[in-house]
């Protein structure tokens, strides 16, 4: 007798796991696979010239016939800026609420991309997609329409909170479903995958109308210009700041593409309300008194390209800063930016405006869960199973603590990575095997053709430039017929290591003579010596290893 | 009657000012220059492949016959680390406390540098350099022995304050001398020269015990070995260490250059006390059970090439991280350092370690004065005149403006920048003409030869890689005879874009048929059609813009 293979829910995070970033799961049972966001992620430092980074999909299209759909949280980049990508690749249908899709909508339509099938839905719905029975619970986030899922499957009850905080006093929203989550909770979850943001932070994430109460405050103190920059897409940090300016009767200008886009977007779809008359056209804005405006514009993170870095250097088209001018950063550097964010603000100052930024008040909070609210999450949704994602290593690691000393059996929790295939059936869970996952680099048009000997030869080429030996070479004979000539970039000032150069020169002079003295007429061993001498010749001389790549043209 | 121009102080800054690093300032009065401290600075994001920067000396240089000596304030880098490149073109007397010279000796030693004369001064002793009389105050920093200086000068007291915070329970040194500030500020202060750093932070900084107390209590619960990261100069926090390692009976190992210098400096001049028979070699670790053992280490900041960056990518010769290792990060990151900090982290945790880091527990504080610390220093000197120092310009400008809320007239508060000249004389005060200053780069053993030539070029290839075209041409006809050849690094994975290298080929051969046809043969012209063309398909193709280096052989 031929014992059946019981059949596996398998639950595959695609990426979002070890990173913060280009979020995407997949859940699969038999033959339906669906697929939960699809984001981009920005390039470390290591990532020279990369533009974004993507998921690797490679699992997705070698099953493209058992893929349904793909359900969206929430409209932030990391879950929805990988979208242009993979549908260029596979046309699949689209979930989410209205404001989510109407900022992919927005997105497709930049990338040139047609046809997509866009399925509006609303928190408390619930929709039948292959198997999978999926209900779309209201989360608070730090952009309106914010949903968190639970998919009922044939084993069991799945659930992803997307990104999510706990407000009992939002903007414009309505508070976290908790009667929902706790219904879920109450009939058996099995697995819940919850973001960890900010698992490492004790305590309450601050309402995000706490901002609105030092906006008030600073708003009414202020006697000249304000600028706030801030995301695009935190639609209730720009309706908190329209609110303030309204209560001083300012009127608002907005600058920055993005934030036009994500404005349009969201006044239309009725998440942003700007009293009649208050928004005023950047070009009307000398009509007004300094004192009488507040610009909202992007710039948050330092960006060298954003309308508030071009401010800060002269550089915008419309607006120039007049001394005196209050500007407010309303955002927290994301690891990696302080610096430039820094920058910017040393610049603003110098400027003559007045900055103020987080470390001198409280003009941000976080939209990520803290240790609190990630427990009554856990506490209300009593999971089986549990996979800590959203976040690097040390948030999961992190969160797998915070729900052992809650209670759950450490076995019944699982770090996974990209690629992880955890599978789930009546009778247990553990890890199936890996598939492929990792980070596809986009560099202008190019998908996937930077890799790691390109980007290793960037590294390269950053830290000591380059040096060019060219000599051309008879075939017949194997001797020089003219060169060598040295050309260097990156390395050295050469006005003012010319010495260094001609030396240089003669070194590989004395290389090539000694090649020919001993008939040395392989191409391959005459470029490698070139190579080896010249390069042993710069480190004694300067201590720099710059790259050295000899050419022999053949004539 | 010609009217004899009254003598001058100037006060210049010739770095330090606008950054936080290689802190140099100078004070001049007539015949007579005294420098305080010679710091270098770590190269920020831009300027790629520079090991350090350190600040331009021309005017000291253009003055040496006036230069008496050198004045530290303190050990660490961004005070001293700038000693060897000034020393080795001008031989000046240095004066300093015994740990600070004791550092410095070191550093000398490696950089070859003999023949310094080191003249080692205490808290509370006066020295006369010059027309210049010197009083060294007593501060609390985050390395021992570190001091504020008043210098009574002709025109008035100049009080430069160093790095400092105030600490009512230092570890093994005393508290910073307010009373002697106090008597300085009561005889009249002209002008003050105050720490900017923390200027952004209300309140107190913590003391360097909380500190302690926060290891006692991870040192008593933790069942398995302990490995500290640190900074190598905070020998206050290392005592702690020590300390803590003793309350439980665990021995201690060291690792990491810094580390085992610094400590061994430490230990000879007293600053810090290891009970005898408690330190233990390296070499003999596996006598001792992993629960019996301490290892203090370097590495806090990320560094790639530090000793717990090596233990994490098990490429540390005597140390195997073991699951269950207790990391602590002793440390804030240094605003940059985040990304590569995080990352260590993250591979600790996978590697099996436990690690406990500022986020997570107060393992940390900082050696900078807060506001409070700071309006105490102010009201005690009560100076006539203020000048922020030690901060990017962000800083400064919040430091004049804590000034004023004291009763500071604005016109009395000068925010200077690397270069200025503040001149002061019986009747008043105010800024000269400016003198050379800013970044000197180091590249190897290169120092100033990197300008923004070279760095703009090695940014350029760090993004997009580059193109490098080869022809051989006759130089009497001006026709080609080899070639074009294409080189590429950086750019694209060639493997997989040999179609794109190919066509770009044919752009080249086109461009130089036309050149033929058109008989252009003034090679510049050619080199630049070259470029043009290939530079336009290149970006038409995939959207990228490598360094396209066309090069021209003469036979």
């Amino acid at each position: 007798m031929v014992s059946r293979k019981p059949a596996k829910l398998k639950i595959i995070p695609l990426g979002g796991l070890g990173e913060i970033g280009k979020n995407i799961t997949l859940i699969e049972y038999k033959e339906d696979i669906i697929i939960i966001d699809c984001g981009m992620m920005f390039p470390d430092d290591e990532m020279l010239g990369i533009d974004v980074v993507i998921p690797d999909i490679t699992y997705v299209l070698k099953n493209k016939d058992k893929v349904r759909g793909i359900i969206l949280t929430h409209g932030h980049e990391d879950h929805i800026g990988g979208l242009p990508y993979i549908l260029k690749k596979i046309k699949l249908p689209l979930y989410g609420t209205k404001l989510t899709l109407g900022l992919v909508d927005s997105k497709l339509k930049e990338h040139g991309i047609q046809g997509v099938e866009l399925n509006e839905v609303k928190a408390r719905d619930t929709l039948k997609i292959g198997c999978f029975n999926i209900e779309f619970i209201k989360v608070n986030h730090s952009i309106p329409d914010s949903v968190a899922l639970a998919i009922h499957t044939p084993i069991g009850t799945v659930v992803h909170t997307g990104d999510f905080k706990v407000d009992y006093t939002p903007i414009n929203d309505e508070v976290i479903d908790l009667h929902q989550l706790a219904e879920v909770g109450s009939k058996g979850v099995l697995v819940l995958l919850c973001d960890s943001t900010n698992v490492e932070r004790p305590g309450y994430t601050m309402s995000e109308r706490t901002v609105g109460a030092t906006f008030n405050d600073i708003f009414q103190k202020a006697k000249d210009r304000i600028i706030v920059a801030t995301f695009a897409s935190n639609v209730h940090r720009i309706q908190q700041i329209v609110n303030s300016a309204s209560l001083v009767n300012r009127k608002v200008v907005v600058s920055g593409r993005s934030m036009v886009n994500v404005m349009n977007v969201a006044i239309e779809d009725g998440y942003l309300n700007v009293p009649e008359g208050m928004l005023i056209d950047i070009n009307d804005m000398d009509k007004y008194p300094k004192e009488e405006l507040v610009i909202i514009t992007t710039g948050s993170q330092g960006e060298p390209m954003s309308a508030l870095a071009r401010m800060a250097h002269s550089e915008h088209k419309k607006i120039e800063l007049i001394p005196g001018d209050l500007v407010i950063i309303s955002a927290s550097p994301i690891p990696g930016n302080e610096k430039t964010i820094y920058g910017l603000i040393n610049q603003l100052f110098q400027k003559g405006a007045n900055v103020i930024y987080e470390a001198l008040a409280d003009v941000h909070v976080s939209g990520h869960a803290c240790q609190e609210e990630l427990k009554l999450m856990h506490t209300l949704l009593k999971p089986k199973y549990f996979i800590p994602v959203h976040g690097e290593y040390r948030h999961l690691r992190r969160h797998a603590q915070l729900a052992q000393e809650l209670g759950m059996p450490k076995e019944n929790i699982f770090i996974a990575e990209n690629g992880s295939v955890l599978e789930f059936t009546k009778n247990g869970a553990g890890f199936g095997t890996n598939v492929p996952a990792g980070n596809v680099l986009v560099d202008g048009l190019g998908i996937g053709d930077v890799g790691n000997i390109v980007l290793r030869d960037r590294k390269h080429l950053s830290e000591d430039g380059l040096i060019i030996v060219v000599v051309t070479m008879s075939k017949q004979e194997g001797k020089v017929i003219s060169g060598p000539d040295i050309v260097s970039r990156g390395f050295v000032y050469v006005r003012e290591s010319e010495d260094l150069m001609e030396e240089a020169k003669e070194v590989v002079k004395n290389i090539l003579s000694e090649c020919e003295r001993n008939n040395i007429t392989d191409w391959a061993t005459l470029k490698s010596n070139m190579r080896d001498g010249l390069k042993d010749y710069i480190y004694g001389k300067i201590k720099r290893n710059p790259m050295i790549l000899p050419i022999i043209m053949e004539v």
